[in-house]
């Protein structure tokens, strides 16, 4: 089996890709669109890619990757807690820059900024090349922002564990085959109404799902180019669940009552709920 | 007047801060959050920062950064077009390599990925420094990302225009008081429900502005780190209209009946409307 995912080689989303398909032969490639087009052209048999950072928010190019496409479908979920820790030599004086990997930099800003105010942030290639880096040059001004575990083997001092509390990343598998019902799924839906600007037309549609006690993970709105929007939003349930059918039957009434636009709601796949908020 | 913007200089949110304020001495920070930090700590009079790119979609982390700050509130939008070209030597064979700013190339990515499926993509300090470099190096198999003007400047030729229509982005100015009713306003609320996971309580919400006519431009959810989420929506209207204080009462007393939580719905600002859809 070949899996595509967005590299490079060791990110995050290639241990997602190793912890959802096991046993398979992965290719890291370097955009998002590549993984889905490699499914859906079958150059591939799955793809991996990150779908929500808890500190850097979604990644609105994975939705509109996935809805681009026509048979390739989201099967799975997993997510991950990424602990990040400072390190400085054991002989470390005052912190004027922080070395890390940019995403891990982004993600903890919000600490950095409190405690460092005045240091330079410097990305580098690794987290753990950062670590690497402030040890072999002997920076006694720098920290790096990595694992315990990097920190540990470079020989830095551990100075701040765990600096971005609950920074949990989720990502999802693509196939070109639907999943079968687990009893704990959650299904994708984009949501494209053709009437624009209609006060209360969200409020209708989410009216459907309340009325079913269907509950909604997660929404979000994307413009659509030509003064319209899509919605994005995850709700729970397996499409072939009759309850659901039943839900995208009435949506796709309400926004397109003649039956002209099948593209008015579209599933993008069902998937084993990984419960990413716990 | 002083006014902070996402830096470095150069880019499309300085561009934004001299539109938004023509008159102001402009310092260009390196974090979203210090921008929002800089007003609300009253280092700044102003700050400029992104919000949402048709391509990239929305940048969470500015919504984020201004939902923690007690007195800096969102008082304007901008938003324009970037149109973006393809330019190579006159005598260019093909082109395996394609250099720009990284987002440029984000956000070009599908044509990039449908004209040059083989190419490397590599990024570079700006759009302008890409044309310049393939120019003075004359790599005839290689192309920049830039705008006609720069292209043409280098003296590269431009093989194709605007390859990512309708482009645009959207930046808020920041400061440290509510604007007036301009009487074409927008809203933006963060609401944060209390209950967790109980379902219909956003379709709640939204009857509450459907049944005012008051029309939702955007709404996005985002976890809250407690197994909670936040919701964020740009309504029409201005935070002193008298129907939006009605609905904002009604969300409050619908998610807070006790009304212990003042927090769980939060004005980020007014600002007049700069149709960014149109």
């Amino acid at each position: 089996m070949k899996v595509a995912y967005l590299g490079p080689q060791g990110t995050f989303t290639e241990h997602a890709a190793k912890k959802l398909f096991p046993e398979a032969e992965l290719a890291p490639l370097r955009r998002i669109r590549n993984v889905a087009m490699g499914v859906e052209d079958k150059h591939f048999d799955a793809g991996v890619v990150p779908v929500e950072n808890i500190y850097e928010g979604d990644v609105s190019k994975t939705l509109d990757a996935i809805r681009k496409c026509e048979k390739t479908k989201i099967v799975s979920e997993t997510s991950f807690q990424v602990v990040h820790c400072v390190g400085a030599l054991y002989s470390h004086g005052r912190i004027t820059k922080i070395y890390s990997k940019d995403q891990a930099l982004n993600q903890c800003e919000e600490y950095l900024i409190e405690e460092y105010p005045k240091a330079d942030f410097i990305s580098v290639e690794s987290t753990s090349h950062a670590a690497k880096y402030v040890a072999q040059e002997k920076m006694s001004d720098a920290a790096a922002i990595a694992s315990r575990e990097a920190l540990k083997m470079a020989g830095l001092e551990v100075i701040a564990e765990d600096i971005c509390p609950d920074n949990r990343t989720r990502f999802f598998g693509l196939a070109r085959k639907m999943t079968g019902i687990t009893g704990a799924d959650k299904t994708l839906l984009s949501i494209h109404p053709l009437a624009r600007d209609e006060p209360g037309l969200l409020h209708k549609v989410l009216g459907i799902f309340a009325a079913l006690d269907i509950n909604l993970d997660y929404i979000q709105s994307r413009p659509d180019r030509s003064k319209g929007y899509y919605f994005y939003t995850d709700i729970q349930g397996h499409a072939h669940d009759k309850k659901v059918m039943a839900a995208i039957d009435s949506v796709r009434l309400c926004l397109d009552p003649e039956e002209k636009h099948p593209d008015c709601v579209k599933v993008l796949g069902s998937y084993h709920n990984s419960e990413w908020k716990e």
